[in-house]
């Protein structure tokens, strides 16, 4: 059984947002997905979730970036060096990023969302519905991550 | 900008399951993320989270299915005709798979987890951890989800 033939992506539309690059992480703007104008009747009905997982291309990732193993989070030393998989940055084999955003509107090819933290111009793979069967209650989390959490709530 | 450039993604593993392909959904039986050996060490730290998002290859998709710009949800015509991108149907453009999954145990190059629904050989993308932060309460979803839901329960 291999696992190493390659797979081939097609972008389904871009991301358009008014934020710069430094301050897409804040996640209190709002954001465009503009859809391929073929693809407009595939978004019939998704106006009945509130929110939607939005699975993206992280085009700022270099070949070197992403053979890297470990990290430290947030590349803060004070933080454990962990495994890739352990975090959600960047640099990582298949940098797809996933980020669940609130559905504001839709006109045509276009949602408007918020909470997206990708970078104007940047790549849209696949965009899903959320439901309550992706919530869970009670998940365990290592400490480094309840500390950044315990951080931001302060600022 | 341009949206059509192509990505090229290199699977880092596969599932192995014991279940056969009709049983995945059920998600009551344990599955294996064999990784390639030498991205063992981007998982340290990993088993620090309880539950993970798995991303995978939807190979059994044909590039027909892949242009289906609607579907009725788990093909029952009783359920509205909608947008692809309204459901997690495996036919879509890019036909990744996105599944919260519980993480059981870590062994060199190998998670076991519960609950995932990828068929026994399926190329696996990318693991991330799952926060608090993927949460939402009172999530809005549509009446046919909560129909199906229902119906589930009483099975």
């Amino acid at each position: 059984m291999s696992s190493q033939q390659e797979i081939l992506l097609k972008p389904i539309g871009f991301v358009k947002t008014q934020a710069a690059d430094g301050e897409v992480r804040h996640k209190t703007h709002t954001s465009q997905l503009v859809l391929n104008k073929e693809l407009t009747a595939a978004l019939e009905g998704i106006e009945g979730f509130s929110h939607l997982f939005v699975l993206f291309w992280l085009d700022k990732t270099t070949a070197e970036e992403r053979k890297l193993l470990k990290v430290h989070p947030r590349r803060r030393k004070d933080l454990p060096l962990i495994g890739i998989f352990a975090t959600r940055t960047m640099t990582r084999p298949n940098p797809i990023g996933l980020t669940l955003v609130e559905l504001i509107k839709v006109e045509d090819n276009v949602l408007t969302v918020q909470g997206l933290d990708a970078f104007n111009g940047t790549q849209v793979i696949d965009i899903k519905p959320f439901d309550s069967l992706d919530n869970v209650e009670n998940a365990k989390v290592p400490e480094w991550w309840t500390k950044l959490k315990k951080e931001k709530e302060q600022k």
